[in-house]
């Protein structure tokens, strides 16, 4: 007996990019954002998963993203190359742009992608992952929306900021690490909010720059990075870099943008490459064989490397498919049915 | 009436090169280790100011490091230029080809510099600050000696692995961050050890991977990195970037190249330059004034940048000169006078 409520990836895959598709966005960016929502449902990481559909539509509503957009590619034969979304999401820029910047890294050590003007949704895993398919080490960032306030200030001017990194290994998932430069997600504490509980300490401040265990006045005042002085200075690093340097919107400007957390960051991203074999050429040892040392060692001592988790979920998924609940599929059928009008009601 | 003790940074800076090149090291490379060196003490680093001199002595006494190595420049045109320091001081290997990295990130828009088989005592704020000059942001990282276990494990495979950032400014020093991904450094383990007081939780596991906070135990365990397992996957991407995919030692090989601590760590250093106005420019907007409003809005609300007070104490130490203590004039009296017998001793 079939059962409904598993699917295969290429399953979702098709259904999400039908979903897009008939919201009006242009096939080539339907099949990029399906992509990264049913790799992130696939890893089971749910929070960029399926889940993220609606947060997509909302905005394709609000017409705060071009759904025909193309992204367009500038190459000047630099080690900086550009891809301009023009408003579209991020995805499709980024894989439009993806050959160029391996080809680039390959042929002269490293070289750097800018994405310009994207609506910004995804995690950055995917695009660091898909570098160390091509051989490649890289580090991926982008700003977000101001949430999080330096250390020893109350002022929210930082956004999440993630940071991610890959590193390819040989018959493995790469080493991929990719997080929020803020202590939690506010999501978190807005969970903690309406279950009424308390947040852990070092989470947030208040307006007054106080430390508070309050969600309300968590929600108030402003985040905090992880690791103190050292996450905050990552942060504004992230700000800088993925920001200002790309002169995009830092997470202020993107924020005000917007007028309002309720929708999608837009804003750009920054990607640098790296080939190791050029970098180790001189040397005459294998960086990755090099890598593998620690790597396999770290893992020796039953320490987990980052990502792990999510790559068992990754091959479960693939050899048993995704498992959905009776909510989940019944939100797909009604945002292929209703398109924009789901979101809009 | 003369003060004694207290000497401009000029005078202190022919001392310190004195005592160098009377210990056999060749003047270019004795003249960047007293800058560097100096300009630790100058910023009131104790920790990389003069107290390194006996460090570097005892190293070169060991035969360690290589006192006339001449740096060896390998620039094929490509992204990554690379600087041979052939067994001697990182110092000035970096200053062999700061032109030619500037140069290079200028024309493409990044460049990284490679500096191999090093002896590496300095801080890396030297580096992002002479690009930051040179108008450039940049990243410089290195491993060190593996005392630090990564997060979950127990075994120190990790080492303290600094991570510098520089950001240009106009009319301001630069932005500038520069901290180990340790959580704490080895020598405030080992000065709680001596004060017979417990170290904070957080700063170490025992052999058994367990928490403690008797410094006698972690000196046989392994150090933690800040920002639990996050400053963990952070130091992990150092160890790949700048010593696995250089070809050259990651900070478990280092100490066991080394046979003990106590000598100054012998690896490679990876450092990566971006010209903000190739960034920046397709977007019209000026990446230095765009940063400005972020590092501007930090200060305002009271919060302290990174190496604030670094800088105050630069300024003083311009304008006032440094002050020693008689021991320290002393000590570089002997050094001096003794040359390298004043560490065989």
């Amino acid at each position: 007996m079939a059962e409904p409520n598993i699917l295969s990836c290429d399953a979702l895959l098709t259904r999400v990019e039908t979903i897009f598709t008939r919201a009006g966005v242009r096939r080539e960016s339907a099949e990029a954002v399906a992509r990264v929502i049913v790799a992130g449902e696939r890893d089971n990481c749910k929070s960029h998963g399926i889940y993220r559909i609606e947060g997509c539509l909302r905005v394709l509503a609000a017409g705060k993203v071009v759904p025909d957009a193309v992204p367009e590619l500038h190459d000047a034969g630099k080690s900086v190359i550009e891809v301009d979304a023009k408003g579209g999401f991020s995805n499709p820029a980024f894989y439009t742009a993806r050959a160029a910047l391996a080809a680039r890294a390959r042929e002269t050590g490293l070289a750097a992608l800018v994405i310009r003007d994207c609506l910004h949704f995804s995690a950055l895993w995917h695009d660091v992952e898909a570098l160390a398919e091509d051989g490649l080490a890289s580090l991926s960032m982008c700003p977000s929306y101001s949430f999080v306030a330096p250390a020893g200030g109350k002022e929210p001017l930082l956004g999440t900021n993630p940071l991610a990194f890959g590193w390819p290994r040989k018959g493995a998932h790469p080493y991929v690490f990719d997080f929020a430069t803020s202590v939690a997600a506010r999501g978190e504490i807005e969970l903690h909010r309406r279950a009424g509980k308390p947040i852990p300490e070092g989470w947030a401040v208040d307006r007054d720059g106080k430390p508070t265990t309050d969600p309300e006045a968590a929600l108030d005042g402003a985040m905090l990075t992880f690791g103190g002085h050292k996450g905050s200075a990552i942060s504004t690093m992230v700000e800088l870099l993925s920001g200002a340097m790309l002169g995009e919107f830092m997470s202020k400007e993107a924020l005000d943008f917007m007028g309002g957390t309720d929708l999608l960051p837009r804003h750009g991203a920054l990607v640098i490459a790296l080939d190791p074999q050029v970098f180790a050429a001189r040397s005459g040892r294998d960086p990755i064989a090099e890598g593998e040392k620690l790597l396999t060692a770290i893992g020796a001592q039953g320490a987990r490397l980052p990502s792990e988790r999510r790559f068992a979920a990754r091959d479960r998924a693939l050899r048993d498919g995704i498992t959905l609940s009776d909510t989940e599929l019944a939100q797909l059928d009604r945002f292929e049915a209703m398109g924009l009008a789901a979101v809009a009601a």
